[in-house]
């Protein structure tokens, strides 16, 4: 019982959706915290390994309703947001209005701009007092000020990927921020739970295909980050595709070099240091380049590296897990951090391979 | 230094197959544990991150050569062996006979009756007097031998999935022990990582077929441990499947029932009951069905039931992951009985899903 | 203009689901049929090539609501229906007596006892007096009649498949027709094409799993057709699982030998000549048995044979594509009979492999 | 008897690897033809149906060794060559200089300039004379020249895909042939049958990656044609990734727009335009995008068109089928028009789908 009372009590809302449930499987695994409420509105009242049998350790604990009247504020210190965006926006605000830390997996607090939220999410931000006192929790960039936070707006999974393969080399100026190509590739399970027939089966495997071409919500995401990085405001080509596999982010760059004398070599030398104390980067040795599959149901960002020297061109690939690293994952490094563990606790597994 | 004196020294043999890999990637997860050699043949002085990508933790580790002149038996107090057939042998009884403990994944220890393994393995059994001191590696039927036992042979994957359906039915004599039909799914990891033309994936992937029609080595082993809960000498069917995807057996049991006025619920609470103190096994509620995907990852086996009034049988469904309650978790649960350890301690992960 | 006319003009009802788009991109490849109409209620208005992007030839043709009164029966001359059960009865009722050739892939007439139908499907036979003169479409049993029927039941995807299996031992007795153990596998396609939460690729793909143990609908439908080959009233085990590929079924069967002097060379004997001119029955060289992705996109079945001496079962399976010689191949099989077409006139086609 | 000797003799070499197996498939599919000799070194002696079992229509044809002293090159009238590049070389030459018809896979008569063969695949070019006559297989370019041509090139996977995705921008300068990023998704059977570890299941299911970053083989064969097509001497970036599916290849193009007034809109009628009279290239309606599954099996090419206004590009993704228009099936559609036959004869099935 004391040792219970002693642990940090979490709340996971629209935890039956996949980014709620990979929640719940890592806070499992995390020695300090106990889940105390989890929330959804489509499963209300079911038990969650009903909804998700493969999670047997939460057989005694039903979804709610999220419903404040009855004093679930009071039913956990940390909240982390697993809501469809606009949902997200006056629940995170209720929360942190009550002094409760708040970690936001939806879209709402990511763009520090709100004309540019409302213009590619088509709807209005009601808590931009609130979005200005946000972190976005990308820890490579943002460490300290999210172990200041008490609302951290979790990344976008393509944002993730994107940035994380871009920061040494933009830090250093060794490409143009500008004609950027972003090439992405997912899993499955970014396209959400719904029953929907586009992603049934059938109709997935076997196949593979592009997806909103020159409008997807994570490009404005990727650019603010890239501008902040380089110092400029960036346009650039995000471009994302379906890949018949559970989870997963390849992203492949393509970006012109500044300085064509510059050598891979010294480029990865670059990479190494910038990435040489982050505990979930791993810049891989010349010659080898990321899969997904060595990352799946993991924290860590792979990062590969070549040189094109007919174009001129650095050539990065990144991978994540879009589930982990991408969402849930990073969720938990950004707690870690905002509380004070160990970065890698309770996320420290290495990827089920094969 | 102090800390990693303390903990018991792990040596993996054979550690560059996929049981191999599973193997370190769960006893990097053991608070108890730390690995001091790998041995790999065909990768020996590669490091193992460069076999293994996703073992980004053992990258100051790499592998070596099988050479006892070395004074390798000396660096490990317990032996994990993920060899060949025949190969296990002579370096168990090595290490055996040096007081070391042995848990051996591979299948020479497995068959208690030698001419039943010379029959089915075509090959000669040398360590008889040795054979006779192993356990049969089931904690669900032989934990309090695996607790003394110095020699463990890790069952197979198929036999772990099968014996544990029929356990409880058989031994309240609920259903006979002949005409048993084993029908059995199996991923396609459980054939090994070896570069084969049948096993490319553009072969396997979208299809489905049998293989090893009633000539499968794991018969003799089902029926070595169905015999040993029933009491009689059993023979039966016994047919695996391969099924394109990574990990996961799921095994369809057909059992004639002895009582036909037995009803599914009576059956249901026997099945309950037996398996009440198991930290692995949960038998699902009535009219659920396991997935493979529900233990992907992980060392349960989920169990559901159904009984076909038609036909007077009792259909029982297993699900493990073959990699992991079917070699390397179970060899880990082994570990953590044969030293003392809580059962689930460095494998209380649940699955990765989806 | 003139070779138009003179082709048999063919209606598909229900085309937008993936057994109607198996009919069309059939039909498409048969030289003596012409579709002249294809309804479907869901896409009603919709070009056939925005349903199915793949079929390309149909750009000019648009999905219409299944509407009698716009003289729609007077647009075909034969109607594949490719409706849900219950649906089909009266479209198939009123087409018949108006004299039409109806082909019905629905599970409504394929059931000769009503009371079997109704007691299976939980809804009311009303055409009864129509079904008495449907022909059950396995051209391997009834040939004969198909060619002079006007209304054919299509067979079910697991029913062709487990039937195909037995015919020529229960023909021989050369097994028990009693005892028999079913247990199949298949692709999801055979689930439909509706957007349904379980059917959505991150939640089948990398897992396997059994359902509607011992309650599945093919239960009867094979139960008939095993009892009428082998002349007594047979009740079986019948269990179908979840795999995860796009099509195919394999057929493991169970069945104890009357005879246990006969050898596994002989039963192979017996099948090659029960089969010999049969186009689409392949029983493949002793020691091969099938792949669903043997035959993938065909109508062919083939079929492996073994002998279990310890056991004395003969094992059988089989291995088509559920929705070809599960569905649309075979409806295009019988209509070639019907209509005195070289029966494999369109469906020539070998496996797409890999 | 006399029937068969009116049709085309054909000889396929190389036939046990996918690409000479689909040729086998798609041949059979043709009726103006008739396979007279196949041949594999590793296979030599053994039934194709051994080899290939879904092809059973070959069930009473071996596979030979190439063994020219024997008289094999007049047992054909047009050889299609599915060898290893260097292999082909002189078999081809051999062929052509008996007088016979060869359309070869491999990629040693593709790169008019010999020199740039050499240093891309490290080996001499030996026969200089016949290469100055070959025709590279594209009809979508060369359909005239291939009407004459008595050696035909067939292009390579990767550059079927991308060099079609461009035609019509670069003829009509609606794009910089300069700074295009051509970023392609290829199925596993582009990496051919062999038993190699990297290719097996559990390798690949499951994950993405990209290989051969800025040195892939087909680089200078995409650049080729796009300079023949847009006059100027062009490097680009390319980048090939693998799939974890059987068939298909999306390449997705970056290029830089000319005129940036230029509209969506009319671009898109550029392309109907230019691919009007092509029976195999399909121009999507504008706000489709390609998915390789809607051409697997087939011949066809399935275009989609976008423009980023926000960085002024031109945005293409293009759909093929490695194995058919990226390999066998453009090897028959080059025969029939060396042939004289319809274009689409034996190629005018459309996708098995799903």
């Amino acid at each position: 019982m004391k040792k219970i009372e002693k642990k940090l009590q979490i709340a996971v809302f629209g935890a039956s959706g996949y980014a709620g449930g990979e929640l719940l499987r890592l806070l499992h695994l995390h020695p300090e915290v106990a889940v105390t409420l989890v929330t959804s509105e489509k499963s209300a009242g079911k038990p969650v390994d009903s909804v998700f049998p493969h999670l047997t350790a939460y057989n005694q604990m039903a979804f709610e309703r999220i419903d404040f009247t009855s004093g679930q504020a009071d039913r956990a210190d940390l909240f982390f947001l697993a809501l469809p965006h606009k949902t997200a926006q006056k629940t995170a605000a209720f929360l942190f209005n009550k002094g409760k830390c708040v970690i936001d997996l939806s879209a709402d607090f990511r763009l520090r701009n709100p004309a540019v939220y409302e213009k590619w999410y088509q709807t209005p931000h009601t808590e931009r007092a609130i979005l200005k006192k946000t972190v976005y929790g990308l820890p490579e960039l943002y460490r300290s000020k999210i172990r200041r936070a008490k609302l951290v707006a979790n990344p976008g999974c393509y944002p993730t990927g994107a940035v994380l393969g871009l920061i040494p080399a933009l830090r250093k100026s060794l490409v143009e921020p500008e004609n950027l190509v972003i090439d992405s590739k997912s899993g499955v399970s970014g396209a959400g739970r719904a029953g929907r027939q586009e992603l049934i089966f059938s109709e997935i495997s076997g196949g593979f295909k592009a997806y909103s071409l020159a409008v997807h919500r994570h490009t404005p995401e990727i650019e603010q980050e890239i501008s902040a990085v380089s110092g400029r405001d960036i346009t650039l080509d995000f471009t994302p595709h379906l890949v018949p596999m559970n989870r997963g982010i390849l992203t492949t760059i393509y970006a012109r070099l500044t300085d064509t004398k510059m050598t891979l070599k010294e480029i990865h030398t670059v990479y190494r240091r910038a990435y040489a104390k982050e505990p979930f980067v791993k810049v891989l040795p010349l010659g080898q380049y990321p899969s997904t599959k060595n990352v799946q149901g993991t924290n860590f960002c792979h990062v590969g590296l070549q040189v094109n020297p007919r174009t001129d061109r650095l050539l990065v690939v990144t991978a994540i897990d879009n589930l982990t690293k991408g969402a849930a994952g990073q969720a938990l490094q950004n707690m870690n951090i905002m509380m004070g563990y160990e970065e890698m606790t309770g996320i420290n597994s290495m990827a089920v391979f094969p």
